[in-house]
């Protein structure tokens, strides 16, 4: 799974045969990328990762749209992304992945409504990060942007009304001279996470 | 990140040195477990790679309770689970992680209401998922459950009302022995998942 050698960028060149916890402590959100361009041969690698996530009653109810097309990734940051937030790097990013939720499998909201947990949004969580994961993987920085307007995605990438746009993960080779990358954020310590038997 | 070798299983005496993609391409939800115990250290390596999965606003809203006494255990399955599906072979599995989710973000909220993106239940997803990932690595087998009864979940686990249990994953040696082990679940085509620009 090494990435493309023609498309090898600074970080990409660091080992890629890197375990999942390696993977993981890896991922940062990244906000600044070279304009070259993701192939194809990657994009699908990611897509079948996501592909692959688990599911409640295998629904799978995620769906993708890979907007590479230079004019309407402008559409997604200009007219999909809510304001107030700079998000001028987004444009920068060969790759926006739209994740959207199917809402049409009636077992599945109903089963969400009995037992009080909102299973397709937790899937939705599940393969996009497993895109991510996958992603950085290959050298690829990932952001997770929700900050957007649903229904101006839907109508950007043409998703029927049962498919419900929640985040864009943007892809592409992280731009490590930028200046001001934020550093990685604190996380809680495990103590005040977790309980134990 | 090898498992450690008193307690290797079947699976775990494969290489665990896996790249993301073969992590992902070999989780199964696993549904029949070994007694053995697992070591603390790896409880603390999966419990460490959902602590670092990103979130919305980084608010981590992700809690876990650990349960590993017997007698609990038996509470989460007979309890906290709903009837009417066979959920036995869950009481063999000597992890359970109930995963739970802190409500009382305002920002959060208020954010996930003006978006119509609801960031906690997806943030959920990533980091559980991390902690499957991350067990799969180690030879552990893992399930996703969500057909849970939350408010007695959180009696057993004394959380505070501000933290909703969402989801069990059940954690241990897979018995690979055991019979009528069902085959992974059909995933969709990518031409079905995918549009393209």
């Amino acid at each position: 799974m090494n990435p493309d050698p023609a498309n090898t960028g600074k970080r990409s060149t660091e080992p890629t045969d890197l375990t999942v916890q390696a993977v993981i402590a890896r991922r940062t959100s990244c906000r600044a990328y070279q304009s070259k361009p993701v192939p194809e041969a990657q994009v699908l690698q990611i897509l079948e990762a996501a592909r692959l996530a688990p599911s409640a009653c295998n629904q799978q109810p995620w769906r993708f749209a890979v907007v590479r097309e230079a004019g309407l990734r402008r559409r997604v940051v200009e007219e999909g992304f809510r304001p107030g937030i700079k998000m001028a790097w987004a444009l920068d990013a060969p790759v926006h992945v739209v994740v959207g939720m199917e809402r049409s499998f009636v077992t599945h909201r109903f089963m969400a409504f009995i037992a009080g947990v909102d299973y397709p949004w937790v899937d939705i969580g599940i393969a996009g990060e497993h895109l991510v994961l996958a992603a950085t993987e290959l050298g690829l920085g990932t952001c997770w942007i929700g900050w957007i307007r649903p229904r101006a995605l839907a109508k950007i990438v043409g998703w029927p009304r049962s498919v419900q746009p929640v985040m864009v993960i943007t892809v592409g080779y992280p731009d490590d001279s930028a200046p001001g990358v934020p550093p990685a954020l604190r996380r809680k310590a495990l103590t005040e996470l977790v309980r134990w038997w």
